[in-house]
């Protein structure tokens, strides 16, 4: 048996792998267009073994799967693991496929006011983003489409909540009266204008009110159409910031994500004196490591 | 000279014309499908001419028009009237065109917080409602694509903001992963899920927390899709409301809009202990009716 590992983070829109030595280092990657909204059931385990064909050793490794190919829509449905959860819960719980050595990383949920909360892939990453900076208790945040803040205490998620954040801009930004006025291209950030959205959003508290300031602005000449893509990131990301009850005596929150993102979010926090601790796409495959590494202590 | 009045509710989408008689009583209506944006530069007179010629009597009448017939893609641009802004100053501002005896009512701007805000139609609204009440002082709302919330005091408008409210609705039903469990129509109104959304967004006090909910529900089989288009509904317009500052001890809040909107409006309202007075869209006849008696007194 080989102690090394397959790691792949398979999403929505595509699939990365990854070819783990012995001691988790990273020997080779491979991407594909190949996410699971292009996969039709039954075709998985082809999809996968195509996106590892370059690596003869294969065959006799562990291959640990995370992200939406958990989901109904994807390979098998990997049910949530409920809060809170640890990565013991999370190896206990995989779900195993054909063939044989793949399993499938569950996703998380967890229950606030009477609503459940969901994640899926980010779980990993929270877990190899904290072994990575040798954490076991911290706050996170996961930015994108859905952004997710989390919390660990001693290794496991304790809880954890969504924010449609990278969704709503791009609502705004294709689809919403805004887009008349904007560029085609987002173009380079704009510092200023995004501290003014991030502040006006931060002062408004309301979303729905803040918004329409991009509008008037423009109808006023007060600020360009160039500006604007900064300003309504940043208008987006301070209403996400704003419910966090974060206060300049909190240690750094990690920031798991792109570097573009991981940027903005950095410079938002500090607009509140938060530091932050930015973590790139490594997380994914210090997650699948730690994960494969919890499985051999059980078995 | 005849003492009656046209009046005209021109917007982005259609135009509305009445024939109001010498005592503002609506006499004969006509509507047209040709909003502004159907309107080449130069046709207004003609499709004017078109939506009153059944009205043997315009040529000698006052034709007082609203709505975004006034803005930069209208007719002419009649520049927006500072705020507080009363009968007797939109009177004033007035912006008469070709033929003779035919005026656009300004739109309405304010500012907050170093932003503009702005209304084009609404403010006609207002003070015809509040003639039709009775009232020189109110809270009013006009909801919509783009809600109003307008303070009046001693029958000027003294302040007021926008929520981008229908129009987020829209994003989100239409354009959002929350499109894809969503029923293709809205189907009636569910009370119960209406209030459910209504009080989660008052609670997480955050939409971009707040609408991912409807994903998570939907995905646990706790809210069925015929309920959704409720839930998200009620939750846009306790977004909307959670900024008010409403409180038991307010004096009713005028809404002004269609029978669908107004009902949804008052049934949130109540669920604040807040009364509420509809008026519909004979508001519009009765703000220009208004303005014209103003311009008598001044003439």
């Amino acid at each position: 048996m080989n102690s090394g590992l397959i790691a792949v983070d398979w999403g929505t829109s595509s699939l990365r792998a990854a070819l783990l030595d012995e001691r988790g280092r990273v020997a080779a990657e491979h991407s594909m267009g190949r996410g699971i909204l292009s996969v039709a059931a039954g075709e998985f385990p082809k999809v996968l073994e195509a996106a590892t064909a370059r690596w003869p050793q294969r065959g006799e490794m562990l291959c640990l799967l995370s992200g939406m190919v958990g989901s109904r829509q994807g390979w098998i449905e990997a049910p949530y693991c409920a809060c809170p959860a640890g990565f013991a819960d999370i190896a206990a719980q995989l779900a195993w496929v054909q063939p044989a050595r793949v399993a499938i990383v569950p996703g998380v949920r967890c229950e606030a006011q009477g609503v459940p909360d969901v994640m899926r892939g980010e779980e990993t990453q929270v877990f190899g983003a904290l072994a990575l900076l040798g954490l076991d208790s911290a706050r996170l945040v996961l930015p994108g489409t859905h952004s997710k803040w989390v919390r660990v205490k001693a290794g496991r998620i304790e809880s954890f909540s969504t924010f449609m954040t990278g969704e709503f801009y791009a609502l705004l930004r294709q689809h919403s009266i805004l887009a008349r006025t904007l560029p085609e291209s987002d173009g380079e950030l704009e510092a200023a204008a995004f501290e003014q959205g991030f502040r006006y959003a931060l002062r408004t508290a309301n979303l729905l009110h803040a918004a329409f300031s991009a509008r008037t602005l423009s109808l006023f000449d007060r600020m360009s159409a160039s500006a604007m893509p900064s300003y309504l990131s940043g208008m987006v990301i301070g209403e996400e910031l704003r419910s966090q009850g974060l206060s300049l005596a909190d240690d750094a929150v990690v920031v798991v994500g792109s570097p573009e993102l991981t940027q903005r979010y950095g410079l938002a926090l500090r607009l509140l004196g938060v530091r932050s601790a930015p973590i790139g796409s490594e997380a994914t495959w210090g997650g699948l490591w730690s994960i494969a590494q919890q499985l051999e202590k059980i078995a």
